[in-house]
């Protein structure tokens, strides 16, 4: 059933302009059915674009977007003088409940359980928490580390939200751990990334009060300045400031995509171009 | 209860040895006790070499070692013309089926399931396969590409297997799909590796005849020159070759690690380093 019939054109029905919407690009706008272009011909030829796309980027460039962003904000926080963390994304339950989720918190619906004992992280500062405190023996002050890595929450909403993405997290400990460090080096991070952003306060169920990163309505990250009570259930007694990022809410924004699931792990988009061709 | 004693100079007991081992790099031995060092001098000071061994990382490199060899790889591929995948980790459980692992195969017990539907992959080819299919549309020929992440597999040898492992999965279908162009491929990643192997050809249940790299004892990879029956299953009906690594290996082989695990996603080392200090 046509959504919309005028001067007898035939509009598109909700199907074909869901088609027609993901062959599209985010630049790129549907054209007025007074155009006169029946879909087939619009498809036929937004196929083509799509697949001269992907061909560019298998002949000059090969590189996943997802894979260069985590290299090059890699690069972004081991030039700055963090130590990159590379720790376990199955990991045991109860770092779940040590981190403060407990039964009555929403986040803990939202773990992926496997088997009895053990869960894919929904955020990487468990593991970030025991490297501090081990590396508090080891390391000069401050200590700075950071790791880039698959997360996993169950979500309902969509836009913005996927079950599997990648987190960006890093964190310093000791020494200059302030709030004007922490907005230094959010800023100098999307100053480098060429993406705008205002940060708001708010609150969290893990960390009392919070710092959000904002684009427009979407929340870019979570950062916080320590010490918070929990620490002590980690081992950890010294002043930190922490801040964790989605990369693919960064890929939405850097390349204007209306959905996330252009930016993720994904077999239905390369590089955020459909794959359904 | 001392495992050894000799002109009155108490040996070591297990558990000492344990702790000497876990502090002691490959190239390193345990002191003859005869040397006279008791366990603490000999624990503290390996303590100190571990500390500056992790400081000299901190203020040199940063990088993490598993990351590392990824990046490496990952520009070896692309610079050869493979294309970089990055699929989901988190994947249904109708890929292991549609792979031939039906419940009767060993693997099929080695599959960590997430809720009714899904599992975590305990290989790359069910996403390769997926890119494959849809590429046979939009690249030219031969089609190359290739994916480096996260596996997953219950197992209970320890030394040389890994419940949380890397995986480098790289394949080519269409033109040039033989035994010879695969093998070159695998001799000239492990000539820039500076890894030494051997081939021998093994049987598999996934994939029925294969061709194994060996370093001594340890498979390195296994390999595959397609077609083969199950393609099928996944709409691919061209030649195709591909092998699959696991970075562990071939960390614990660079590093001449004893066990695995010191190349594993940790909080127990860093860079082959115990963080127990
Ligand atoms: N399901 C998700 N999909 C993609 N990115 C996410 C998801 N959940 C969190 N993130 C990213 O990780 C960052 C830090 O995680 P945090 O726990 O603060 O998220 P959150 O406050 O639950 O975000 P939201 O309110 O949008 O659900 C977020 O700011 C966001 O960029
Ligand atoms: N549990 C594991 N831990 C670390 N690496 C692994 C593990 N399982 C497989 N790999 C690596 O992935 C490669 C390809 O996977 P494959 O399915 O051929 O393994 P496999 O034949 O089961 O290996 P093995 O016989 O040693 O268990 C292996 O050659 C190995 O390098
Ligand atoms: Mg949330
Ligand atoms: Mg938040
Ligand atoms: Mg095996
Ligand atoms: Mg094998």
């Amino acid at each position: 059933q046509p959504t919309e019939e005028r001067n007898n054109i035939p509009a598109f029905t909700p199907s074909q302009k869901k088609r027609l919407e993901a062959l599209l690009m985010p630049e790129e706008v549907i054209p007025d059915p007074s155009e006169n272009l029946n879909f087939q011909e619009l498809e036929s030829s937004l196929v083509n674009r799509r697949k001269k796309d992907i061909v560019k980027i298998y002949e000059d460039d090969r590189e996943n977007q997802l894979g260069k962003i985590e290299r090059i904000i890699t690069k972004f926080f081991v030039d700055r003088g963090f130590l990159e963390i590379k720790s376990p994304i199955l990991i045991p339950i109860e770092y779940i409940e040590r981190m403060g989720i407990t039964e009555d918190k929403e986040l803990f619906e939202q773990v992926f359980k496997v088997d009895k004992n053990m869960c894919l992280r929904p955020m990487l500062a468990p593991g970030l928490y025991n490297h501090l405190r081990k590396f508090d023996k080891v390391l000069p002050d401050p200590i700075r580390i950071f790791e880039i890595g698959p997360c996993y929450r169950k979500e309902s909403d969509g836009s913005q939200h996927l079950e599997e993405f990648t987190m960006l997290n890093f964190c310093q400990m000791g020494s200059m751990c302030t709030r004007k460090t922490l907005e230094n080096l959010i800023d100098e991070l999307l100053e480098f990334m060429d993406i705008e952003y205002e940060i708001v306060s708010d609150n969290c169920h893990v960390y009392g009060a919070t710092i959000d990163v904002l684009h427009k309505d979407m929340e870019l990250a979570s950062a916080v300045v320590g010490p918070i009570p929990k620490d002590a259930d980690w081992g950890i007694t010294k002043p930190w400031i922490g801040a964790g990022f989605g990369l693919e809410r960064l890929l939405k924004v850097m390349h204007n995509y209306k959905n996330i699931r252009r930016a993720s792990r994904s077999e239905s988009y390369y590089n955020g171009i459909t794959t359904n061709l």
